[in-house]
């Protein structure tokens, strides 16, 4: 089958949006909030035939899984977008050159934007309402196991779109095939930029076969830093609170490093994580510090593949080190750039850490679990970037924009 | 071979950039500035032997050409790139959550840079002095043509970073073999950021086999559109600036869109074109009005192959449109998204031109000769991004830079 009919309509649609004011923006989504939740019995039923075909002890029956109660909580989120500042349009930077011509940097959107994800319907409602507000279009690809589900949220979003004279191939939902992936991929002069939304597995597959610009978003190995000098109730909040508040979060703890000093503290920081049951893969030190002081059950000696992996579950990893340069190298070893953090009441140690941890976010004396676009004070995000080029971290509305250099003069030519 | 020393050994260098200051980078640039200029005996033997294998008549003998003035002017440009402010630690944002946590955004090196280039030794100078200035290490792959002279240019700025105190690895200059270009392609986890300089071949290669980000340069297929209600002397001084000035360059002119209703001023709008030798593909009606008034044999009839086409020589096309909206979808179709100028009195024309043609820079009544980080004030550029992600136009310093966010904090926990 040949795609380009998708990808040829999405493009000349975007070009439609670009005379689109805020207002009118926000109107449209008000709408489509209240549609999605009038339609509630509509999407559910496509839902249930997804749902039909899963297992449902298959750890993705719960993300692919909408109920009433989820479509409200979508419906909301589609409303806080709207009521959002509009990213479009901002003067970045504006100046007169000596010959008299004017130029100005203004964020405009990218113009056709690309979301790869699994089975979890509720990001093509997420998905939508950020591309529309920063003016984008966008070309969904979810994953084949929630089709039936996209294909009923997609078709609402269209009704609205037509409802309120938009042209409703601002939107296109790719069809379940692989090949179709493949074809987004390499899509260029189409399609703008490209997010993978999900697995490591996915973006890693992503970004080995895109040929048109990507933004890696999600996978995360972080770790925390309890230095000589931290302060051990805090440290024992910030591990316990970055490892146990959402196991299979981006930003949750996967390994404590410790300083060789602070060893005959372990126990104590440790002693909470036994109530959540937190398996534990000690180093040598470390497990001889916890051995006897912490549940043998979820007492395990760390082997070569406990560092360097993001669990997502209720297990971490201890690593002693004997200095602060040790625990720099574990981290720029190990670490996926994602969310660091010290544990320290030493400033200089903080700034150094601060400063020399290559990471989107990296902390002192605060848990990982902040890193999030709400948290920030960004509103609603469309992923974690790990990777530098244009967005770090949180992505909010302003990272789905771009700029364009605008010259204007009285026939200025150049000598 | 295996190249991964290369990349280890530039990777750990890279975090010693972490903690230099401004004053003792541009110390160094100042440094290699004059041994530029004390070693123009070495790099010009050097260079002798590369051209020695190159036919004088090929057109990249140019390019790969240094001389004493070369030489000289290279040293200049990097003192101007130490004059400029240093472009890391800027505060980007700033806030306090209502938890009392302090969040920055601040701008930190990309870390690794990727060069890859074709038979221009120059390129390495200037590459390396806009790296070093913000913070970046970076790894050259010119072409083979040229590689004695990189090698004794490579060798001159390191014998100045070992005199300095600083990490010689910090540049790294691959070997001429094309399997190096493939591991810099995929040196995921070592280099950040691929930035290819050269032919839009070099740029398609690269786009389609990297696995790391990249950012396109330099294919510039760049139109004017004559308006109905353009001024004639604006549009004639224009065109001639933006097709002849330098026509090896991206922005020059590759197509002059014409409104219908101008084509009887189009011989006056071409004659100062004929001095310079243009040859011009006309489509029907233009031909029609130029011929007679052209000289004939610089006068062809457009066909398919005359429109989406970068000459970088004394080479352009005519289109005729009926109207604005003719223009744009031309625009819109063959257009590289580089850079795309409108001639017209009528500021609303103008506004939607400005408006809808989606390209890094567009222009109202100015030559497209002015895209150039120096003309728009930026200082020294590394290229002209015609992608959209994270920098369009003109790349400088500033867009040799990401981010990170810090954190500081008492303790705070996420509830």
């Amino acid at each position: 089958m040949n795609y380009s009919n998708y990808f040829t309509a999405v493009r000349q649609a975007s070009r439609t949006l670009g005379l689109l004011t805020d207002e009118k923006i926000n109107r449209v989504l008000h709408k489509l909030a209240n549609a999605a939740v009038s339609a509630t019995a509509e999407i559910l039923k496509a839902n249930a035939m997804d749902l039909a075909r899963m297992d449902a002890t298959d750890p993705k029956y719960d993300r692919l899984l909408l109920s009433e109660a989820r479509i409200n909580a979508i419906a909301d989120d589609i409303r806080s977008v709207a009521s959002l500042p509009s990213p479009l349009g901002k003067i970045l930077m504006q100046t007169v050159r000596p010959n008299s011509m004017k130029i100005s940097k203004i964020t405009v959107p990218f113009g056709v934007i690309g979301i790869i994800y699994e089975a979890r319907p509720n990001v093509s409602f997420d998905v939508f309402a950020l591309c529309l507000k920063s003016g984008n279009a966008c070309v969904l690809k979810g994953g084949s196991d929630a089709y039936n589900s996209n294909t009923a949220i997609v078709s609402i979003i269209k009704e609205v779109l037509e409802s309120e004279g938009l042209n409703p191939d601002i939107l296109q939902l790719l069809p379940p095939e692989r090949e179709a992936t493949f074809e987004l991929l390499n899509a260029h002069g189409f399609v703008d930029l490209l997010i993978p939304r999900g697995s490591q597995g996915l973006i890693e597959f992503v970004r080995k076969n895109a040929t048109i610009p990507v933004i890696e978003t999600g996978a995360g190995i972080c770790h925390t830093y309890f230095d000589q000098a931290g302060d051990l109730q805090k440290a024992r909040d910030i591990v316990f609170n970055a490892k146990t508040r959402r196991p299979s979060v981006c930003n949750s703890l996967d390994c404590l490093i410790i300083h060789t000093s602070r060893l005959s503290d372990l126990p104590f920081l440790a002693e909470p994580l036994a109530e959540k049951s937190v398996v534990i893969y000690a180093d040598e030190a470390a497990f001889k510090a916890l051995n006897g002081n912490y549940p043998a059950d979820l007492l395990l000696p760390a082997d070569e593949v406990s560092f360097g992996i993001e669990f997502l579950s209720l297990k971490m990893s201890v690593k002693t080190v004997a200095n602060f340069d040790e625990a720099l190298d574990h981290i720029d070893r190990f670490s996926s750039k994602h969310s660091e953090a010290i544990v320290s009441e030493n400033t200089e140690t903080c700034d150094n850490f601060l400063k020399l941890v290559d990471a989107a976010a990296v902390y002192a004396n605060v848990s990982t679990a902040f890193t999030d676009g709400a948290q920030f004070g960004l509103g609603a995000e469309i992923g974690i970037s790990t990777q530098k080029l244009h967005a770090r971290g949180p992505m909010a509305l302003e990272e789905l924009t771009s700029y364009k250099w605008i010259v204007t003069g009285s026939g200025q030519i150049r000598s």
